[in-house]
């Protein structure tokens, strides 16, 4: 195309979006007649005649364009359709208009619709219902309540059974093992050798009422309608005597992989009561002063026993249960088709997995990725994206998850930190990731973040 | 369009993409000549011709769609425009052509260019060398050598002093006083009073090469160039005799909001410093016993003194740092222009900013945003984005960063957590963020992430 010619669409180009701006019908049609190629084309900043309508909450203007057969699903260089415009400024019936199912084509996703990612031990069956944690009243009530249910730990271990597979063909399934009052009544009267927390409250589905009553034992009388959930960590012995009485339940023990067997809302039950009870267990006494302490608002309170303890005045977190923030990350080679992997010594043999370290005191998520990165493998990062995070509770961490794109390529592994690290490519992920082949090497389970860190990366440019 | 036209239109569309995807040249000319108007028409997946010829490596259909004036910046369903997709195949001549600068256009921000929003305390002058804190022969060796610089801290409180500010219209400026090993020697001679932290090595300019010495006095030998710089915490009474001999010296006392007023890159070193030495004053005894410790590790590790403490069998969070990760969330209205934001009785009148609060136990960041907001403001959050996060030396906080659009608009205030909540509306917020107006309320300064948060969404819609 000469130059004058572009000049002059571009003039054309510039009117239309002015006559859209201004809502000015009668010309827009005029003009989308004569040059009826224009109606998708964007200025330098990406927009549309359909945004600069919609930016104007000119509803007949939209409607003259979607007839026209522009394409709603254009995005501008801040990467926003004209529904997006449409919704920010608040003209509603534009937004409805530009979102309408028509010929078959689907709405476009909005950015408040992204479905998160969610891991493992991310998803509870719980609400933590953190007010009802200093009402003692309520607590005691609940603890004897029939319909509360409690779930028992040893030694950070939590009792499960098997239930279902009794028709051959189905698995039997790892369940935690939820227990009554009256079950574990015997291990609750001497206070001091067990630690009891409560976990919140059962979730209602959406289409419950709230003031619906939970699951209702016939004749009994719910106050509230809320069904209760303590954790309860007993002493080996008392743990010993329970098993010889309930043939069919077991600690699962030690707890990892073992804790990856649970239905997907127990495990986030299980990690919240399993970092709790591992603080009560690491921390029995004041880090300040080191005396005795004793344990208040459901089981999330320590507090020091010694009057003059500086930890009684203000708030400190000595106070508070630890959680530790680490990052986790999937390192991405600057040519976009290879990632780094890297494994340790105690890893079974051909295990490979993103790198992972705990974050520091003054330090930002990001930085923490690029300095265990460059500590662990010697590569350098630039750009850190969060993707997604874990509760971890082996004690009580928080697995950040990122992707992270490499700035350089040679690796130089620390010994001290990991056995190795490799790039990987594209096609020799997805043979493990999608089609299961564990020839080269393979990946941890899909339980674990890292797995999904890799997943994701793939599936990024599935349609590719 | 009558359905026979746009049926036509769309054979003819498919034509297109399929000669480009096939690397036709000859044909994909003359399909452009006769319909130049198709160049960059979409299919259902939201590719057009350049991205069919991008993904098969053909750099000449590449080449004849930007000489026909195509639109490289458009993007399919996925988000990525021809370049990202050129990239991910590893088509790095075509790439470099897609990048290219022409004719006054700005090459497209690409994903990992994406600038990192940095908030205060997450800048540094260091680099942490994690590798030398084990390191104590090199440790003792930085500790008296000349070139090593000290931070001092009294009550948690850094030293500084004013500079510049000598010609009239110049303000002072806070900075740290950077002491040297003679400047500090008489507190570090009588070991056990004192806390001393090693807080890594300064960071190289990119242009220095990597063995070229750091700011080395003359005639002095440096045996790795490195300067290292260490955080020591002195007892109050040192503190004042200090402060004697050093009269335009004085320790930035209470913290809040007095380190706010530090050069950017410094905040980042005292914001290590700070936390590590909070953890130091607050962790004093085993939690695990009740025993004494000892400090290893340049400061990082904390080891129990009873020899049979099972602190002391494997690694245990109970001797290392703590850092509290915390949520902090901008909640958007679902009509996108309010926001919602919240004060606690002990601001100042007229404050107002983002909810905030500690991530618990087996919990992740999306869901301790949903409760936390919930909790305080009844308010009910569906998706949540990170945004970025800040290191907060209070004593030792994570602020993780984010966007939540509110599902539900009734705002229930928690008075236990929260003194009001409200929305306000788009231009209520720049009136205070971007006009300076404080009539109706005001914001946390620009160094809080809540300031950021604040303004981010506002530029999110900038361009609009």
């Amino acid at each position: 195309m000469a130059d004058l010619e572009r000049s002059f669409k571009q003039d054309l180009v510039a009117q239309l979006h002015h006559v859209a701006a201004a809502g000015d019908t009668g010309r827009l049609r005029t003009l989308l007649s004569r040059s009826p190629s224009l109606i998708n084309a964007t200025a330098q900043n990406g927009w549309t005649a359909l945004m600069y309508g919609a930016r104007n909450g000119h509803f007949e203007v939209v409607q003259i364009l979607l007839e026209g057969g522009c394409d709603r699903s254009i995005v501008n260089k801040s990467r926003q359709t004209a529904l997006d415009i449409a919704k920010f400024w608040g003209y509603k019936h534009i937004a409805n208009l530009l979102a309408n199912v028509k010929g078959g084509e689907r709405p476009l996703p909005l950015p408040n619709e992204v479905k998160e990612l969610e891991n493992y031990f991310g998803t509870t069956l719980l609400d933590r219902r953190s007010d009802k944690r200093t009402d003692s009243n309520w607590l005691s009530k609940k603890q004897t309540h029939p319909s509360s249910v409690y779930i028992l730990f040893s030694n950070l271990s939590p009792l499960v059974t098997l239930a279902g597979g009794t028709e051959s063909s189905q698995q039997p399934e790892v369940k935690l093992c939820r227990l009554r009052h009256e079950d574990v009544q015997q291990f609750l009267a001497p206070a001091g050798e067990v630690t009891l927390i409560f976990l919140g409250v059962e979730l209602r589905l959406p289409t419950e009422p709230r003031g619906a009553p939970g699951r209702a034992a016939p004749g009994e009388e719910h106050e509230d309608g809320l069904t209760a959930w303590f954790a309860l960590s007993i002493e080996p012995p008392s743990a010993e005597k329970f098993k010889q009485t309930h043939e069919d339940a077991y600690f699962l023990h030690p707890p990892m992989p073992a804790l990856l067997q649970l239905p997907e809302k127990e495990a986030g039950v299980v990690a919240q009561a399993r970092s709790i009870l591992a603080w009560h267990s690491r921390y029995q006494f004041c880090p300040t002063c080191g005396s005795a302490t004793k344990i208040e608002d459901g089981g999330y309170k320590k507090t020091c026993l010694k009057e003059d303890c500086s930890s009684l005045r203000g708030v400190h977190n000595t106070s508070y249960p630890r959680v530790d923030p680490v990052v986790i990350m999937l390192v991405i080679h600057p040519d976009g088709n290879h990632c780094l992997l890297g494994r340790q010594k105690r890893f079974p043999p051909g295990m490979f997995t993103c790198l992972a370290g705990f974050v520091e005191p003054g330090e930002t998520i990001e930085d923490a990725v690029r300095r265990e990165v460059e500590e662990e493998a010697g590569v350098q990062v630039g750009h850190v994206q969060y993707v997604s995070c874990q509760p971890w509770p082996m004690p009580s961490s928080l697995m950040i998850g990122c992707l992270a794109v490499a700035v350089s390529t040679e690796i130089k592994v620390d010994k001290n930190e990991i056995e190795d690290a490799r790039w990987f490519t594209r096609e020799q992920v997805v043979d493990v990731i999608i089609k299961g082949n564990r020839r080269l090497f393979f990946v941890p389970p899909s339980r674990a973040i890292a797995h999904q860190l890799i997943k994701h990366w793939i599936g990024m440019n599935a349609n590719l």
